[in-house]
């Protein structure tokens, strides 16, 4: 596929990240209250005009979330697609109608696309999943024994997702080093990062799902980040899991990006090394061939990348994990978020977070403009990028950045 | 306290659950859409009818679920129920108004009586985690070393709440016994009740929560069953905690029980082996005498009782496990379901699951009627009961009740 011209000018530019094929949805306010719209170029189109106008099909643009667009189903998704990349191409009719409900981006506050009914996290990138391993357990316990078979995630919470561009408060937290004798509370000193994507469940389910129908209920993907306190998940995390490391916040990328959009970026997961189970069996190229970055930038300084990864590095996809969700006959709501896990490469740079970067604080990592990190400090900003390259064109994802603030001085006071 | 004495006559049984001293809230239908009540001996008293009358004071309760009301606050929830004790004790002069509203409570069907925000299950009983951690992993490992000093959780899946009654279908798992080469996929062998209690959170907040903060922000209570595969559990649970296992579903009973009610039966934790750490310290009495039971009844079997216990067992608070939650500055919000975990006490027919009943299976339960248990079967109906004892009056919670179904044949037919 090559790009797709729009009369849109700012859509056709080759490094842009939102050309008309793309067509991401979001939730913005110009003053004048939360609704739907799709980006393109520098605009955003009013798709709660559009709506009211009749000129797109009727789909729930007017309230202040996705979710009764992503409940209208599979079909609405396409007539609704079908009929944007009609009246925005290059010489539609449509133009003189429709220019009136665009807004510059630059015009309107973004807010978070959907109503995140659960959270669901995931663990699903291998390379990551073994450099945690070794450094916890040593190299030759790195992967836990159900690692291979089936994908581990846990249930995070869903009130802590907030849209990028919120700050993030360094979290206080239970701490007890291992030559500690008793634990303290204390700002958390290992906060970090964790560069994911996330799929958002668009229809709902009752009971068990393959693979095939698993990826037909997703809707699309945002960046994720998934703030991560990892002094407190040490302490805290033997036998039941992550739990208040991971509730202090998730930032995701304002845009959510079609599966639609994502299909010529379909490509086929690494070689299995033990065999899936049937139920969550490949069937197909269920992965995405996404470029992904992390940029930092400390309070004064400049931005600089520090991770440069792709989420071709997953091992399970978003529809695996979501089938195995919901074996147990766990019911699925539209608006579960489902991360993915850390995307990690297998070298140095390509390590989605400082835990990884900094082997654990032991190998601080180097900053370009002088200084040197091992976890986050106070008034660094953190941003996630990522693209996928077309043939002429970029299908972007729009920033996923948060600065984080100093813990409070008496969280009790 | 003694009993305050109603002129609806069935509430003033001193063996009865729901005497003018309770007036737990729920949601009923009665074919004429689904809306808030109070139970009343053996009537639902029709809040929404009430409101409408401007007999009581208004407080969103024509919607189908009690998080308007919840919403409204502390403040509401004194007035309303000082108007439903006024109007319904013995003598009082609204009796010709209310008396239209009520109905016999075997005329309407109780509903789920919140939206399930989210759902955290904790694991605060020490007698429960010392029987499973000695199972697992020894005597001398029996409680992992962070127990004693903050009650240790994990998110739960709010999807998967149901209404007393629901019946259950056994779900099939990724299985691997510690001799098998390889998992299979099959249905769970060793299914199991929890027997809890859950606190609602009735007030949102959103950073650092004291204890008594914590406890103030806390709606009522209800009965709650945590049904778990344990086989399921044993193979996904690390690193990352219980997940599939316990998203099958988590029973509750329909009427929550006001914080209110329960204030005569306030009583003192057990003593602290460890010094808690200041923002997690005892404050008050914040535990609850509350004789708890389960019974169990095989398919075209007898109902007998299997395990007798009290919520005064648990060593963390609901109060404790709400600031804990709120330690990371992660968002509650009102809805949010606060599960105790199992609540068992010192001898083995205090033990609140089967799991600790059967010592894993390894000494199976004799049944009274004949037959034994090490785990939930086919046609079991499993049933939670729970009352504080006052002095003649008691405050009960109802049923919480289910009945597993064999699981599906085939799960991707």
């Amino acid at each position: 596929m090559t790009l797709m011209k729009s009369w849109v000018e700012s859509a056709n530019d080759p490094d842009g990240w939102f050309p008309l094929n793309n067509l991401p949805y979001g939730v913005f306010d110009d003053g004048k209250g939360p609704r739907t719209g799709a980006a393109l170029g520098d605009k955003v189109l009013d798709l709660a005009a559009l709506e009211e106008q009749g000129t797109v099909p009727a789909a729930g643009f007017r309230g202040g979330s996705l979710n009764a667009f992503m409940a209208a189903g599979p079909g609405s998704w396409e007539r609704v697609r079908n009929a944007l990349t009609r009246m925005l191409a290059d010489g539609a009719e449509e133009r003189d109608r429709v220019a009136g409900a665009l807004h510059h981006q630059s015009d309107v506050t973004m807010l978070l696309p959907f109503v995140v009914s659960e959270f669901t996290d995931f663990y699903a990138g291998r390379h990551h999943a073994s450099n945690v391993g070794t450094m916890f357990r040593g190299p030759e316990n790195a992967l836990p024994p159900n690692w291979l078979h089936m994908p581990i995630g846990y249930n995070g919470r869903a009130s802590s997702v907030v849209i990028s561009g919120t700050d993030v408060r360094r979290p206080w937290g239970q701490l007890k080093g291992p030559n500690d004798e008793v634990p303290r509370f204390a700002p958390s000193r290992r906060f970090d990062i964790e560069l994911e994507m996330g799929a958002i469940v668009g229809q709902p389910s009752d009971g068990p799902l393959g693979v095939a129908e698993a990826d037909a209920n997703i809707f699309g993907y945002v960046l994720l980040n998934d703030w991560s306190a990892r002094d407190i998940q040490a302490w805290e995390y033997q036998p039941l899991g992550p739990f208040q490391a991971k509730a202090t916040a998730t930032s995701i990328s304002p845009w959510v990006v079609t599966k639609a959009a994502l299909e010529p970026f379909r490509c086929n997961p690494p070689r299995r090394e033990k065999e899936l189970l049937p139920h969550l069996r490949d069937v197909g190229p269920m992965l995405h061939d996404i470029e992904l970055e992390v940029t930092l930038e400390p309070e004064g300084g400049t931005e600089e990348t520090i991770v440069r990864t792709n989420s071709r590095e997953l091992y399970y996809s978003s529809a695996q994990q979501l089938a195995h969700h919901a074996t147990s006959g766990c019911p699925m709501r539209v608006g579960d978020l489902i991360g993915t896990g850390t995307i990690s490469g297998p070298e140095r740079g390509s390590r989605g977070s400082l835990l990884e970067l900094s082997w654990g604080g032991k190998e601080p990592l180097e900053l370009a403009q002088g200084g040197a990190r091992s976890f986050i400090e106070d008034g660094d900003r953190l941003t996630l990028r990522g693209f996928a390259q077309g043939d002429g064109y970029r299908i972007g994802f729009g920033d996923c950045t948060g600065k984080v603030l100093p813990a409070l001085e008496d969280p009790y006071s």
